[in-house]
């Protein structure tokens, strides 16, 4: 667990009162008790306010800031201020500001425009980190630590790409490893000297985003540029850690964020932290999926949700509100993942400029008396009552999906075989697969203990280390079903392709190689055809995208591709591996066959859903173990539904027993304690 | 009125002779007289002929041209030349090129491509501008000055900067004024001196063309950039009124063109002129829009119709031939809508480069015998034959419609609510709503005197100025229906939300409050469904894309949301305010909503229409009072149609009377005047 | 015919050994045998290995491979190496690297990155090619040279603007001729020095890649981009024949690709090569219409099929595997148009970087027992037991097609009048149209031999030489039929367009002018109706698109329009003009209407198809004279497919004797011979 001391689930969020005068803050504060608001998220943004130029420290605000918090029972989740960089220190300062990928240099706006490497960004941060940390160590106030603010983006200046260089001697040594790494003969791309690596982007290698030429080159430069940024967080976390060494210190990370690497940094955090803000387009299982992504990120160490809108966002298209009841939902959904804390972005909404139209707890108009402040207040006063039942409970998971930023990275950098491939979705659909079936999952990824799991879905394994290898071999001997896809063990760790083609070195556990890969058009359909039932399993299935043409050593073959000069080839095969089964999935199968599917192989193994018989669109999630948990049942459909209960529950919300049966009206929640 | 002295509706166009020898000259002459033509603007593109190198003046051709002209009866509407600087000024002095919005340095080549700011181009410009009139201003040929052609667009180069900052001291005095105005604190864009502010493009805080993070910023960039290439227009016109003290000056303008705040333009030219290029998908409303828009520039003074094209266009993606009599048709629905002047361009059709595909008075093939140019000859007669009588003649409008540039940039430069609003089409749908009540409208904004106006249609009212309070209050206090939307009253002249959220200022005229505003995509809808009919206006009506969520103070409710969570809650209001009414529609609603809205407003204020009982897609305009008026009845349609006349007429284009009804044929037009 | 001594069509591909071990080279070498390959590309992309500084050639990985092919009686066709330029030398001489059309500094990486005007490029690739010939000009292996790798592309440094300035002083003599030309003085783009000439690009008159506000200037830089990178290949060209006089030089070209205009490269080469991709989308006759201009670049000489996949690409979206059989059709297809070699990009898959996804003879699995393998192989026995039969035989062909690079360029380069033309959509129509009568078709353009045709389609012919006037009169003058269509005879040379407008000089052959073109969207058709039969011509037929509206001025009208106000006017005309007809196509016709039309062309011009009764899918092509020729019947469908015999035929690849009919299964060939 963390080193975090709350009694409750925290509850508050990003408050900027900067922005206004003292009056309004005392109204703000106000409120905030009126919501149950306990924990503020502060000076993110005030690095110029702090810093008015390169000698002066004042910390005049921010010592009033947490008097008047402290002063109110209210805590501190202190920001160190360098989001966003000073514009007098890019005007005297100009390495601060970023090249982007088509190499012009940026101006001074916006946030996220600090190069990692510059020696200005990297010698002023710390020493404004160290200098709060000196001063608000002791702060009874202060909670927990936020290094600046959704860390993102990448840098392409020469800066950069010296640090490159240098992260490239240390990983390969000579330039003799380094060629053969990337290949580097191919289309004469071979270095000869350090010097003439060039960062990777569209005015050298790179297509576009997504799309390389040299995907060596490419791959390394984004390790190297997660690498590098985290460095910079380091060197925060450094200062700060100097002047107060038991801090509790982390940064708001974003879900499935591609640009850094996330499972590189969290050993850096104390304790996860992250933003979730489910578009108009996600689903509920979407939403589950990164709240698991997140919890992996520390072996299911419970985490923070340090942003939400309590009502819209500005950014999308069209910033649809939340619907009446769906932020409570959207919250005990977090809690139910994993969640101890229930932050909102933005407390007051700002007057002007970035977010002005970005949903907040006190609206433009200021008032109580309106469904969004009610409809927090009213969260604040359950999550009082709730106190601090679920705080370090843990989702106990016998089923986990693999997530892998490496095979994100490398398996949509080529070009070809198809650009309709995309990591994230395909594993989303695996996950949607288990969620479907009521199980617990968890997300898991490279170095992640596999011992609890008797149902693993890994798709496109597209690139592998030795150690992966190692551990789903090991997870199929000790008797777990792995579950891979089409386009898995293609590449090394430097893209190259392995000796003998895929599945390389998955080709013993598997037993099959693929002698080609079809890709076709999204929208053509072949279909998997399976040769006997498996559970509900059964007859015929759209499959499209990509599809693995396979030859067998030693699988069974379960299914068969119904069409095309492959027809009658195999498309699902299970392959016995010491207690356990190695299965392929060939080709991009619809959300039935995958439902299916684990649903057959959850039942093979033994893994129960959560609870039983639940109306469909209701999601139950238990926190804790047999002797002390808590359920949480999730209404996200608009309809209210009843769901029948398998012993009586105490209803930590609404108070009383609950037995029988419960009636969740639409968004509505049940969080609940067996009454033995 | 303008100081032209045109005895008829002045007759002809763009005329670049430079291109061709003397004999094509002659020829053209000779066109121009069978076609009725007898003004020419000429000199457009001329600055390098005018000007080989930086100490010579040539005007030898210059004269040529004004002899030639002035021999067959024919005037000079005179342009300055400035509009393309010479390839040796750019080589010599590469100050004059301008910075795109991605800072990069453009190179000599197309057209507008000076920088407002340089020192060579305020330098060489005014001089040249002088020098002509110096040599012209009393030539018997010259009607008129034509400066530069069609400004637009925006510098971003370090002396635009520069200007920009000398311009925000001006505005803001200091430099706590202008991080309050920005509400700069929010993601830490203070500036603490002003040599640290950055024109704002899309290597600082622009996400784009329209969306940017520091709106405050933005806008007065896009104010500063409208002052500042005005500022070189009136360097020209004070250069020739040094010469020339009795000139009648203008440039052409071009509708609703964003970049430049024509409203704030007006008062420096003496008359305006503009071109009007309708599109496929344009419709007769919007180009009768367009014209009433650039009339209302200087409140209803008659303007030029500076260009149109007499067949097609060249930079649509695909340029259809206007068909038969829809130049004609098009021609008198601009001198109905105020128009003294009808021009083309051009006279003949270049050779190569730039516009060798736009159409031309005289094509190349060069003939007489065609339809293009027996249509362009026809109306030469019949323009002869209408003589002086409609000059002069003002249009009486009792309904007007608002339009702001500064609401127009305000309201699609923020992230949020929703990317599909569309000021200009907001505007127009009030617009149109009007025109299909067959009613005057003039178009009006801040600082149009609003006194003649018994009904005024103001939608998105995003961003106001205190005068415009005023305004608008008081025209409602007196008497007049307001008509205001969603997303109005939301901020001040810097895009800072009012203190109080939405509708601001409005609140007391509006008699409520928003609480919410719904953003969804344009394809969703709701309805709005009336309390009981209001003429009519009864049942329910779709709505889409923003959903104001009100509550009132005062307002009546006439119709609330069908559905939603908010169903049931305000849609349509009014509010009584001294003698008139403050009508507030919260949702962008569908067209008949509209129509029949205004059609009950302009019953209730007994707006009569311009003429009773008109066919589907006939126009009826009047120009003149009571006593002396002309009366244009436009078929906008390809099929014939049948007027009942309320009066005889006498036919001023066919001759004869007209009385019980007139025949109109696809497109024809009936220009009359009361036999009384 | 060219110089090549092949004893049979030469099967092979590109080979890339330098990314493997010997003992893979030996693996290779020993699967080649296999396979029946004997010519390999090598060297491609191999300059650092050769040259790993600027003072060291080490040529010892080429020699053993030479000795290795050589020993395995393979032969060479031996690269140049000079298509990606080494690391150290971008580094050390950045002139080396290109300014995109952004006016943005490429950095080092991918290929086709050398700038064609770079004193380092020019000096150092030339040196390379020259020590190449030096040491290998007289190995008994090599077969032929291979300069650089697909030149593509274009540059817009301040070194090719330098040349640029000397091409045009030499094309133009003087600035007024240039200033004419370019028709300069509108939009006032004059220019007074040569040293004010810009390259045209986005920063100057380019609006986008194929649209420019000054088509002249843009016109002689496309023009001079393609004589420049020309001269690039003419600067090794000329350093391999200092050494090796008598070698056969080429370079492989991509079918309709713009940037280069390759009927004026043609002359240098010594016989045409390229490389054929087939896209999802592009039909048989695409394909055939690309063999046939490749062909028909040296008047019908035999050309080189130099890179083909035989399984997949990875650059186009989704890169579907070639289907059984498909490849050994495409294969076929290309002898019959006129290949005489068959060669594969890429001989074994890359292990990574650029085109690790592209198929290959020998996949990563590096097996011989699979599918794609055997299919290569059984080619491999075929064409050996073919021998030299179809060697140096000619295809005769009575009917041809127009295609010029000239006319693409400047049809798609002005604003206006439609930007959905597409110049080679419009030349494919034509051909597709000629395709579907089953008769042989030529592709030409200036400069070809017309003597021999009796059918010539030439659509759009946008620009016109005076030659190319001469030519196309005497053809049909001599008795052939010409059909020209819209947007023809537009302009001359410079992109201006003819004095008394279109069809300009060919006004007096077809008998009629045009006096307005109209253009709408696509999706808008008229119909074109003819007076009377033509054959199977006869009724209505849709067309779209753009639309001349004509006056005949001596042509016959056999269609007119049925719709819109120039219904009734000509949409067909013919023109006797000597002892032939010049026919008109007025609008973008209807495939029916263009293959009924060219039926009854072909019919009156007792051009026969090649081979009578085919079933729809199966084409016919014959290689040769009356006396001596080879028949390919091919059968381009999925489904098996009787094709009844003329006469009996010796199955050259089966063995045997056909007649009466022959069964082709699915992507089946015949390759026969008369038995007579």
């Amino acid at each position: 667990m963390t080193d975090l001391d709350f009694e409750k689930i925290a509850y508050g969020g990003d408050w900027n009162p900067e922005q206004w005068d003292r009056d309004v803050w005392r109204e703000d504060v106000r409120l905030f008790r009126e919501a149950g608001i306990d924990l503020l998220s502060i000076n993110i943004f005030a690095w110029t306010m702090l810093q008015p130029d390169e000698d002066t420290y004042d910390f005049t605000h921010l010592d009033e800031i947490f008097t008047l918090l402290h002063a109110h029972g209210m805590r501190v989740c202190l920001g160190t201020a360098t989001a966003a960089h000073p514009a007098w220190m890019a005007t005297r300062y100009p390495d601060i500001l970023r090249v982007d990928a088509q190499g012009r240099k940026r101006k001074f706006g916006n946030r996220h425009n600090s190069c990692p490497s510059s020696p200005t960004y990297r010698r002023f941060a710390p020493r404004l980190a160290g200098a709060l940390a000196e001063r608000y160590a002791a702060h009874p106030a202060l909670a927990l630590w936020h290094v600046s603010n959704e860390f993102s983006g990448a840098c392409y200046c020469e800066r950069c790409e010296g640090r490159f260089r240098e992260w490239l001697r240390a990983r390969y040594g000579t330039l003799e490893a380094l060629n053969h790494a990337w290949n580097a003969r191919f289309w004469n791309q071979t270095v000869t000297d350090w010097d003439e690596i060039v960062a990777p982007n569209v005015l050298s290698v790179q297509a576009h985003d997504r799309r390389t030429v040299l995907q060596g080159l490419s791959l390394d430069y984004l390790r190297f540029n997660s690498d590098n940024i985290l460095d910079t967080y380091v060197l925060e976390e450094r200062a700060i850690r100097a002047h107060h060494p038991d801090a509790v210190i982390t940064t708001n990370l974003m879900g499935a964020y591609r640009s850094l690497d996330y499972r590189a940094w969290a050993p850096h955090l104390d304790v996860i932290a992250w933003d979730s803000y489910p578009g108009g387009r996600d689903t509920p299982p979407r939403t589950a999926m990164l709240h698991d992504l997140m919890r992996g990120l520390k072996d299911g160490q419970p985490f923070l949700l340090m942003e939400q809108t309590p009502s819209q966002t500005n950014w999308q298209p069209f910033n649809a509100l939340k619907r009446p009841g769906v932020m409570r939902l959207q919250s005990y959904h977090a809690v139910a993942h994993g969640a101890e804390a229930v932050m909102f972005f933005q407390m007051r909404r700002s007057p002007g400029a970035g977010e002005k139209f970005h949903g907040a707890v006190i609206e433009h108009h200021g008032r109580a008396d309106t469904r969004v402040f009610r409809e927090v207040a009213a969260l604040g006063e359950e999550l009082r009552r709730l106190g601090n039942v679920t705080l370090g409970k843990r989702i106990r998971s016998r089923t986990a999906v693999w997530f892998d930023w490496e095979s994100w990275w490398a398996s949509e950098n080529s070009l070809g075989p198809s650009q309709a491939l995309d990591y994230v979705e395909q594993v989303a659909q695996m996950y949607d697969a288990l969620y479907a079936n009521g199980v617990a999952v968890d997300l898991v990824g490279p170095g992640s203990d596999l011992s609890g799991y008797e149902v693993l879905a890994a798709p496109v394994l597209y690139l592998l280390h030795p150690e992966t290898v190692d551990a789903l071999s090991a997870f199929v001997k000790r008797g777990g079903h792995l579950v891979t896809t089409f386009l898995s063990g293609v590449a090394d760790v430097s893209d190259r392709v392995f000796p003998g083609g895929p599945p390389g070195p998955l080709r013993a556990l598997l037993g099959l190689w693929v002698e080609e890969i079809d890709a076709l058009a999204p929208e053509v359909t072949n279909r998997i055809v399976l040769s006997e039932p498996l559970g509900e399993l059964k007859g015929a299935y759209d499959c499209n995208l990509l599809f693995d043409i396979i030859r067998v050593e030693g699988a069974e073959v379960l299914g068969t591709y119904e069409g095309d000069f492959y027809a009658g080839t195999p498309a699902l095969t299970r392959h016995a591996y010491g207690e356990g089964y190695a299965w392929h999935v060939a080709s991009s199968a619809e959300p039935e066959f995958l439902r299916k599917l684990f649903g057959h192989l959850c039942r093979e193994q033994r893994v129960e859903p959560t609870y039983p018989n639940l109306p469909v669109g209701v999601e139950a999630v238990v926190r804790g173990d047999d002797d002390d948990h808590v359920l949480f049942l999730l209404n996200h459909g608009s309809q209210a539904v009843t769901v029948p209960l398998v012993e009586a529950v105490r209803d930590l919300l609404g108070g009383g027993i609950v037995k029988d049966e419960v009636r969740l009206p639409p968004y509505g929640v049940l969080v609940g304690r067996p009454t033995r």
